[in-house]
């Protein structure tokens, strides 16, 4: 048991522990505070990495950063599992961006328009070619385009390798809750706390509510389809992840609600859209829906970098809906700020100084 | 502790438990074996006591034991709540049968043509008077008619009264299974165990697996509905039970099956149909998605008394749909045949006789 830790970390998430296993790596004595290891957002997050399928209109420094984080993945999996001796479920079949109606294609295409007119690798597919791919998409389904390098990570599992790596490096974790930064002692103190990050630092991190549910293939076979989909039915926009277990994700509600209820409406859409896209998920057992809370940030963007006018306090939150792809770049950001006290200038955009601290409470 | 009952019941559901309650207070010293008490069919039963709705073509001898039933209902709820000290969730407020579509409209009026032909008390109303009743119908809601007299009660709440009731009468419970009637040793037993019955007596009741959910009213308020509504929905048909606890709960499937897997095809489908109805149900928490399994048999109407060449032998099973509304006149007329050793005349379109017994296993 470690007496005084060089860096304390508020927040057990894979953020919070990525960095624990990256400082700890490098020699700091590292401790993480958190009630509930794991039991925030990543628990009902599907874990796909799509820097491509998720650059939106008017984000281009945060889909620079995806990308950046993207690309790290495959070094940061494959680390992970060695030192965890765990897999993680990351798998590179690539994402496939369908839409059902021409409606719904029509919406597509325009988001797949402009992310190859970013240079982003995304190649719109004929409809044979779809079905050639994923014959188990609905007849219905009009169009879409392949994100080859779009891929996935199971969270769930990421979290539980992340601790046994931060762990097995010597980072130590304390299941109590942290109500003030006060109550920690260290000299370097990060807040990877989610949605948790408002109260402690003054930022404006909001909840984002999102509803997800979880079918398993019947007969515990595979799913019947490989890709991850990105589909728009009839409006609705829903993406499912198929894992090999045979469990498939459906998601995700977005919404500015603080409550962790499951509703009938939310479930209703989930599934209508994931049915209508594969009709074989009908057949699929339902075995879990739930809500989290995702945390949002005034501008989607995350929030990485020292907290002005309180030395020796680092932040990593408002990851809001890409806290899986963006976990190795902040885990590296932070740590070579910690390790270096230089910032990288990749995190120039994301600092916590393009808010007013404290008093953008208002969005509540 | 008894040493040797006079009857032992095999199956504590709500049938074997009424059994057991109306026999312990004639008296008799009993015994109810059942490793899992109440986990059952009744554990995912909506509680609908409709002798008027459920009134199907060429069903008579059913329908007439389903009035003669809900006729007892007041009594027997009445006299188990004052037993149990334990409120059951009885309530009076009727039911409303409504068709989304012109063509489910014409579906549900064709029963109910049939039901009003039998003499049955249910009255077709005008699209205002059924929104004057229950104005969260959705407006596109073509047409109804209300059953005022079919009522419901909790089954969940039914159960733990019934053994409360039972236990307060004398009635002992055994908590482990009976794998052949030999095992029991008792002058009088009876076979109230579902689908269990069919490998302890032979008889051909197969399993019928029901989906149900269970939605919450949000801020923990009462359903926005009074009436049970039974509706047809775009040929979906699907029954809202309200409850006094805010618990709505939304059924059933009918499938000839044996698992008891929630799938997201029955979710969408009860989903669908339920919102169609009534609109405000998609702001409402889903608490819970469960699968059971009815006793069904061939004439879809109970099995009911001694069965042949096997004195002291009673079976009470096979109420498929029905068990909660049957559950006070099948606990009468066991009792009384096992008090008075004469069969009620009541009993004789439901005897096991009707069946050829051990040779109807092809069924599944």
């Amino acid at each position: 048991m470690l007496t005084r830790p060089d860096v304390a970390i508020v927040g057990a998430g894979p953020v919070g522990l990525a960095i624990a296993w990256r400082c700890a790596s490098r020699g700091l004595r590292v401790a993480v505070h958190d009630p509930a290891p794991g039991s925030g957002a990543s628990q009902v997050a599907a874990g796909m990495l799509s820097p491509v399928a998720e650059a939106y209109f008017g984000e281009h420094e945060l889909t620079g950063l995806l990308a950046e984080s993207a690309a790290r993945w495959p070094g940061f999996a494959a680390e992970l599992v060695e030192a965890a001796g765990a897999d993680v479920g990351y798998r590179t079949d690539g994402t496939l961006v369908v839409g059902l109606t021409a409606d719904d294609l029509a919406e597509a295409r325009r988001l797949w328009s402009y992310q190859q007119g970013l240079g982003l690798p995304i190649t719109p597919l004929r409809p044979s070619e779809l079905r050639d791919r994923e014959p188990a998409l609905a007849p219905r389904v009009r169009g879409g385009a392949v994100a080859p390098g779009d891929h996935q990570v199971d969270p769930r599992r990421l979290v539980a390798a992340l601790r046994t790596a931060a762990e097995g490096a010597g980072a130590v974790l304390r299941r109590h809750p942290v109500g003030a930064l006060s109550e920690v002692d260290a000299p370097v103190t990060v807040v990877a706390a989610g949605c948790g990050a408002a109260a402690l630092t003054g930022l404006p991190v909001r909840p984002v509510k999102g509803q997800v549910l979880r079918l398993r293939a019947p007969g515990r076979g595979a799913p019947g389809f490989r890709h991850v989909i990105r589909g728009y039915a009839d409006g609705e926009s829903v993406y499912l992840v198929p894992r090999d277990s045979g469990e498939v994700v459906v998601g995700a509600t977005v919404e500015e609600r603080a409550d962790t209820e499951v509703t009938a409406g939310a479930v209703l859409r989930l599934l209508r859209a994931a049915v209508d896209l594969l009709p074989e998920l009908a057949e699929y057992d339902l075995v879990e829906a739930s809500a989290g809370l995702r945390p949002g940030t005034p501008d989607n963007a995350p929030i990485i970098g020292p907290l002005p006018r309180r030395p020796g306090v680092l932040v990593a939150t408002g990851h809001h809906r890409h806290g899986i792809v963006l976990t190795p770049v902040t885990a590296d950001l932070v740590t070579g700020l910690i390790v270096t006290g230089e910032p990288d200038p990749l995190l120039a955009p994301f600092t916590p100084e393009r808010f007013e601290i404290g008093k953008e409470r208002t969005w509540n």
